[in-house]
């Protein structure tokens, strides 16, 4: 009620029932080549260019982590800048007030809406991250953010670094498709459901659904080192952004609370294998995640008191995993 | 938000600051003798008889809870009735609609308001349980939780069942009292302390010394089986009304997080001995706890939601305490 918060956000609970994310974003592709069929229904694109965009990510973010992951592992950092926004937005836009004088230094703004509303002066939405922003004009392309991992490694691939992982094999499609859509829909988004639950209902069966992927995640990681097998893909980055947010805020904040990642020993080992990954943990900021969740839905905590727990240091503890085989990323 | 709460409450969170409980309680004692010095300033006294004092507790409540225990253990059953009010109790009252009708069968109220205000019409203080109440006048005489359970010892010795046991050894009085008192004010209390904070100053500091006292418990209970050694004692009960809670409500609700009571393996294995000594699990029912205090305190959880988290089933799981010896409490 009376504790420090600089946000003033809108309702984030549901009234009276499921949580639905908007998954309505600016549809535009940054690819290669001309467009291609594949690219998707009326997207426009524009052309990859070393130097041109400027990726804004906030370390709170899951969606956001992906792509930060991501560049990582391509070796996408010297055509591909990236500016990150604080952990604690108002009710307009991310800001970058971790940045000096408030401003981001590529693209010259303040607030993350200023590049939303140089592409729409009437951009009607939510202002999200991650976003790309094209530098010359300032303006946001696109903020898709699976298509924007995607296009990362599919589209920027004359730029990656020698010896990128194959984050989409190709033999691997179909199948890392269903479990990509299944994690999205009872994890990712699935903590979500839970913590904006605008019922005991709707709040009851996303419980359900989620604790019931992460046991059917629990198994599947009992053989196998990653969640395609023996090679690290977007599967394992997609999962990690909310393993890694599981005890910090999902578990308390959202209600996702059965059991900890701590107490699911496979899942948690393989979220600490992750982690110790370069590339992963690195991007891991838990103050941020915490500040943000905790202070921005002040519909969930009005006081905007941040815990200060769980403890953090077990994510450095040895995984044990390495007996699992595999081939583990390793980076220059 | 808009989730079903019968509760319209007060607040709780402490505006601007450090969480103050009011310790100004009815403080009219029942005594087996005329009045002794010991008994305190100015408190009068009722006689210890036989069914004519009703206990009224509640599940959910801590404070009320050492007396549903103490009771038990020492064989009043038949001697003190035990009235029991539902989980969640409106703005003015804890009422009994888990009995028969909404009411009380023993005093025949339905709100425990009504017992207050029978002693004072103008009783300007919460309505809390636990509370002795006068059955041939239903007035309240006393809600003074130390002391109440003080008294089930010292004053109603004559009606304790053969091979009570002694929960203030005389021996020990002056270091328990020192051990209870910080048991109090860090555990009882400050896990109130860190829920009701109203800065993250003010829980910060709960939240430091709360886990303080709990790292010196669990040292201090490494060696010996129960806190004042080989017997359990009235700091015991004192001490497991809040762990039996923690994991339920004060991890996640009160912000309590640092680590789970699962995660404190001596607390954790002294809190399942205890659980599973008769007298003690028997009275705990973790539903009724979380509905409490999720949906009563409706300016941490506007929501009104329930987590349906954490599992549970460990508590009954194997303690080893055995090997430290003492002597555990039996009852018939």
């Amino acid at each position: 009620m009376s504790a420090d918060t600089r946000t003033d956000s809108p309702p984030y609970l549901q009234e009276g029932g499921d949580f639905d994310r908007d998954m309505d974003y600016l549809p535009d592709r940054i690819t290669r080549d001309a467009r291609r069929p594949e690219h998707g229904p009326d997207a426009p694109t524009r052309p990859v260019e070393p130097g041109r965009y400027h990726l804004v990510a906030a370390r709170a973010c899951p969606w956001a982590n992906r792509a930060i992951i991501v560049r990582r592992l391509l070796g996408l950092e010297d055509v591909l800048s990236l500016g990150l926004a604080g952990p604690v937005h108002d009710q307009r836009s991310w800001t970058f007030d971790l940045d000096e004088g408030g401003r981001d230094p590529v693209v010259g703004i303040e607030r993350l809406q200023q590049a939303y509303l140089a592409r729409d002066p009437d951009y009607p939405k939510g202002i999200t991250v991650p976003a790309m922003v094209d530098i010359p004009s300032g303006q946001v392309v696109t903020n898709d953010f699976p298509w924007i991992t995607h296009d990362l490694f599919h589209e920027w691939q004359d730029h990656h670094r020698p010896g990128a992982p194959d984050l989409w094999p190709a033999d691997l499609r179909t199948e890392m498709e269903s479990v990509m859509d299944r994690v999205f829909e009872d994890v990712n988004n699935g903590v979500y459901r839970c913590g904006f639950a605008g019922s005991q209902e709707a709040y009851d069966a996303a419980y359900d659904r989620l604790f019931a992927a992460l046991d059917w995640l629990e198994e599947r990681l009992t053989g196998q080192r990653y969640l395609m097998g023996d090679q690290l893909t977007e599967a394992d980055v997609r999962l990690f952004t909310t393993l890694a947010r599981f005890d910090a805020v999902y578990h308390g904040h959202f209600g996702c609370n059965r059991t900890k990642l701590t107490e699911m020993p496979v899942l948690w080992a393989y979220a600490r294998d992750l982690f110790q990954t370069p590339g992963f943990g690195e991007t891991i900021d838990f103050g941020q995640v915490k500040e943000h969740y905790y202070r921005v839905h002040t519909d969930l905590n009005p006081s905007g008191i941040v815990p200060r727990g769980p403890l953090v240091d077990g994510w450095l503890a040895p995984h044990g995993r390495e007996v699992l085989g595999g081939k583990p990323l390793e980076l220059d």
